[in-house]
C-alpha cells in the first residue's frame, strides 16, 4: 500500500485522454496531470528541446512526491524516456510500448500502421516496440500534423477532417494493415473519424486503456497500490489557464476547475 | 549612416515574409533574424508567456548590436509591443500599425476585416490601431487557427485549404468589407487561396511590405540607414535547425545555409 500520488505528464492538454482511463481503472488513486502548455506542442521540436522540458516536468512531479511517473505524451515518450528513466528515481511509464504490444496481439497479417506526430514517426519508437514484441512485423508510419490543431479547433466529426484523414490514411488503405496505432493522445477524439477513413478491416489501437492496465500490474505488482483511496484529481500546467482549462472539458468530458500555473522559463 | 544591422524577431518562421520584404527594399542593409521556434506557436499562449519570451529575444538581439528590432510576428506585436519599447532602448517596430493604416487608406465602405491567430484577434490590437487610423470604422476579427498548420505543412493551393478558408471566411463575405488585413505572417503564402475564398470586391492588406516601408522611413529620418553596405543575412532560432532550414526555404523562397541555435531555457 502506498497513498503517494500518481503523475500523468504531457505537452498540452492530449494527454487528459490517459488521464481519465487512469482515473476509470484506479479510482482510489491520487492523480497530478502537468501539461506543458508554455511548450507545446512537442511533435514539430527537437529531441533535445524535448528531453530538457520533459526532465523539468519530471523532477517537478518528483518534488511533488509522486511514485510513478506516466509520460502520456507519445512525442516525449518516443525521444526522452530513457533519459527520464535514468534521471528521476522512480518508475516511468511511456505510451509507446503498452500501444505497440496492443497491435502486435491485434494484427493477424503481421502489418501494423502507426500515425502520430512528425516528430514520434521520424524517431521510429513504435516501429522499434512493434518488432520487439512481434518480429518480422510491416510497420507503417504516416505523420499527421493537422491532427492535432483540428482536434483543438473542436472540429472532431467536421466534413474537412473526414477529408484531412481520408488523404492521411490512403497509404493505409491501401495496404493488408489490419491494426492502426492511434500514436498522439488527440487521436482518440478522431476515433469516429478515423474508423470510417481507414475501413472496417482495421482494428484501432487506443494506447490510454492499454497504458491504464500497465500502470495498475506495475504498481500491484510491487504492493504499491493504494488500497485506501480516497482518490483525487489536480492540475497543473505551465501556461494559462484559460485555454487549459477550456480545452481540459472537451478531453476529458467534464469540467476542470482549477489549474495551478507552474511556470519554468 | 550607422552600419549596425536590424533585428528582426518572429515566434518561428512566418516572419520570414517580412525579412523577405526588408530584404528587398534595405538591400545594404545587414539584417539579423531570430525565430523563437522553442516556443513556436505564440498564437495560443497567454500574454504573459508571450512577452516573457519577446523580451528574452529582443534583449539577446540588443547584445547582437542591432539599431532597430522589427517584431514580425503579429501575436508578439499584439501583446507585447509596449513592453518592448519601455525595456530595449532601441526603435521597435509592430506588424499591426502598419497593417492597420494600410486597411485604413484602402477601405472605402470603412468595414475592415481581420485575419489571425486566436491570441491576436482577443487581444482586439488591430481593432484599436484601425479606429486610430480611420475613426468610426467597423472592424471584424477572425481567428483562423487552422491556417498556420495548413501552411507549414506545405498545403497552400490544396483542395482541404481552399475549403477550411471559405469556412472561416464566411462571415467576410456576408459583410461590406471590402479590405481583409492577413494578421499572421504565415497567411501571405496562401494569398491565392484567400483571394479566392473571399471574393474580388475585399482587398487583401499583406503588412510585409508596410513594415519595410515603414522601417525605411524611420530609419532614414534619423540618419540610420546603412549607405555603405554590403547587406547581409543572418540566422538564429531557439530550436532546430533542420525543420527551420526547411521550411525557410518555402518561406523565403531560397535556401538558407545556417542558422545558429540559440536556446533560452
Amino acid at each position: 500500500m502506498n497513498a503517494k500520488p500518481i503523475g500523468v505528464f504531457d505537452s498540452g492538454v492530449g494527454g487528459l485522454t490517459v488521464f481519465k482511463a487512469l482515473r476509470r481503472r484506479l479510482p482510489k488513486e491520487r492523480l497530478i496531470y502537468f501539461g506543458d502548455t508554455a511548450h507545446v506542442p512537442y511533435g514539430s521540436k527537437s529531441k533535445e528541446a524535448v528531453t530538457r522540458y520533459a526532465l523539468w516536468v519530471g523532477k517537478f512531479l518528483v518534488r511533488q512526491g509522486v511514485k510513478l511517473l506516466v509520460v502520456a505524451c507519445n512525442t516525449a515518450s518516443a525521444l526522452a524516456l530513457e533519459d527520464l528513466k535514468r534521471s528521476l528515481g522512480i518508475p516511468v511509464i511511456g505510451v509507446i510500448r503498452p500501444g505497440a504490444r496492443a497491435a502486435a496481439q491485434a494484427t493477424a497479417n503481421r502489418v501494423v500502421g502507426v500515425i502520430a506526430t512528425e516528430a514520434t514517426i521520424q524517431s521510429r519508437a513504435y516501429e522499434r516496440a512493434v518488432r520487439e514484441a512481434l518480429p518480422r512485423t510491416k510497420v507503417l508510419g504516416v505523420a499527421c500534423p493537422l491532427f492535432v490543431p483540428l482536434v483543438e479547433e473542436g472540429w472532431w466529426d467536421h466534413e474537412e477532417t473526414r477529408r484531412v484523414a481520408r488523404e492521411y490514411l490512403k497509404p493505409v488503405r491501401c495496404s493488408k494493415m489490419d491494426a492502426l496505432i492511434l500514436g498522439c493522445t488527440h487521436y482518440p477524439l478522431l476515433k469516429g473519424v478515423l474508423r470510417k477513413a481507414a475501413g472496417p478491416r482495421i482494428r484501432l489501437i487506443d494506447s490510454a486503456e492499454e497504458v491504464a492496465r500497465e500502470v495498475g500490474e506495475r504498481l500491484a505488482q510491487t504492493g504499491s497500490l493504494n488500497t485506501r483511496g480516497p482518490g483525487s484529481s489536480r492540475f497543473f500546467a505551465s501556461d494559462g489557464p484559460e485555454r487549459f482549462l477550456r480545452l481540459a472539458k472537451r478531453f476529458l468530458g467534464q469540467e476542470v476547475k482549477h489549474v495551478s500555473i507552474q511556470r519554468f522559463d
